[in-house]
């Protein structure tokens, strides 16, 4: 077995953010469901991105939000995900390989555009999301060498990209590569609709080849078909491996092998925009579970990185959680 | 070993609560600090039953407010404890009886008065204390016969008892008696205070004498000097033997030798008053552990009772707790 170079290599949809602030007037003009997210198709993410005014780009989507999580902490971190050689691909290489996140995989050559995420922000702090998932799906078997995907301590995947078969093939063969090679793979459900559509996928996927699952709390139940989180985390419990289920302001459940911890949330003195905790505390748990943390620091690590980003808008980390975490004395 | 004719047999306060409407003026008055609860010596107590008008009179204490919730859930309840043969203790001996708890231990033959808690609650909905302790400490090894402390599956026992040391001593007399007879015995932390002045003998109780604990959040982290629920929860799991561990609105923890289940709290429509939850959850809990319920069913019907007695004034359920169980699908 050769030695990794990172301690996580993720997968996921690689997305642009594009922020800007607007009106309800606009919102109204063009037919936005207010406070949602919507998916849309490439002729209205061009009309949006023509349409706003003095926007922020950054390179966004969960999985790729976590790794720049690990980086953060000073962890070595990797991407696999896909854009397109367009302006907007070059800006989502760029941003990610700034925020230290090692990124180097070809881009798709189709006339499909690299996958946009249009964020209005009303003068109220509501967010309204238009998602255009553009090429991010096009990941293939040939972007997975094993050079790659076994790179890491940890390979990390999305459940979001269960919703297209090609990027679930590539997946697969990621996971088969990483195995091979001993790697720990860890698996977020992503989303409880998510969930709801792969279920049985998700299942197996748990029974034969995730050692690290990251739930939150509605996900978690609807994986179980339960209204009682309870249930669910007897089930997991019984699953007997890693995980880390997040809860809100009741905190977080970790766990593995005979191991619980119950953990509390750690204190927020204002929530802004809880966009993307879930992938700042799977960020914090990977960390820590890769440098050989004991578990209830691992589930600390996260609630601290999730914290940070409840407490202002977007969905990643705006100071070094490497010092957050040397202030809270878990580093 | 003889069969037993209750479910539970409880040690605790017997103490008289006086209930009355009252003004900020009368607190002022009566140099009573407004939402407190204070300790009072006989004459302040005799004052004090002499100038409320139109109160309500009812048996009350820790442990009979448990037993009380016992009987609503259809159990078989005893209360050992102490009053006077005075005009309160008779209150208190009809009144607990008539809620279906067995009551007939001797009544105390000195001067000192049965205990009374004067409740005094101002239109704002806040109450105030003045609680007089009385003869309630009196109770002695005479009244821990046999018959009487066998007579449940599980003996009951309040921390508070642990202030006066003739209670403690009968208290101690009465574990002897009980575990001889291979009876569960159960322990309430009562208060992180009382907490504070028994650490050690809690500690040794645990050790030696406890099989069933009851604390809140406070209590718990009381006992093992931390600010972190999840480290006092790793000691009561060391410890290993069952234990239910109340968090408020962050529902509870419940757990047995392997076992540990993560409970919501009951809904409740509006937080009146949230004395008596703690007293209520243990009820709950200790009813299906003697119907030999699994531990999450015992921890679900202590919520329930919990968020019972929260929706209203007063420490005692006013429904039958068995039906609300069974509407609930518990029993």
């Amino acid at each position: 077995m050769r030695e990794e170079s990172f301690d996580v290599v993720g997968i996921g949809h690689a997305i642009v953010d594009v922020l800007a602030n607007t009106t309800d007037a606009f919102l109204t003009e063009h037919g936005i469901a207010k406070g949602s997210m919507t998916l849309v198709d490439a002729f209205r993410a061009e009309t949006l991105g023509r349409t706003m005014k003095s926007s922020i780009e950054a390179s966004g989507g969960s999985a790729a939000n976590t790794l720049v999580g690990i980086a953060s902490f000073g962890g070595r971190a990797a991407f696999i995900g896909k854009v397109n050689d367009d302006r907007l691909g070059q800006v989502f290489a760029e941003d990610i390989r700034k925020s230290g996140v090692h990124f180097d995989v070809k881009p798709f050559t189709g006339t499909t555009a690299t996958a946009s995420c249009h964020i209005l922000v009303t003068p109220d702090g509501q967010r309204s999301m238009s998602t255009f998932l553009g090429c991010a799906p096009e990941i293939s078997a040939a972007d997975m060498a094993v050079e790659n995907v076994s790179a890491g301590k940890i390979l990390y995947v999305e459940g979001y990209l269960w919703d297209t078969p090609g990027a679930k093939a590539a997946i697969r063969s990621a996971i088969a590569v990483a195995k091979a090679a001993s790697r720990k793979i860890a698996f977020t459900l992503s989303d409880p609709f998510c969930v709801g559509r792969w279920r049985d996928e998700f299942k197996a996927l748990l029974a034969h080849d995730v050692d690290m699952l990251f739930a939150n709390e509605a996900e978690a139940k609807a994986l179980y078909e339960t209204e009682h989180f309870d249930r669910a985390f007897q089930e997991i419990r019984r699953w007997g491996k890693a995980a880390a289920i997040t809860r809100s302001a009741h905190g977080s459940v970790v766990l593995e092998a005979g191991r619980v911890h119950i953990l509390d949330a750690e204190p927020v003195s204002q929530v802004a925009d809880t966009t993307g905790a879930g992938d700042q505390y799977a960020a914090g748990f990977m960390f820590g579970y890769a440098r050989g943390l004991s578990l209830d620091v691992c589930g600390r690590l996260g609630g601290l990185a999730a914290a940070e980003v409840i407490g202002h808008m977007g969905p990643r980390p705006l100071v070094s959680l490497k010092s957050l975490a040397a202030k809270a004395g878990l580093l």
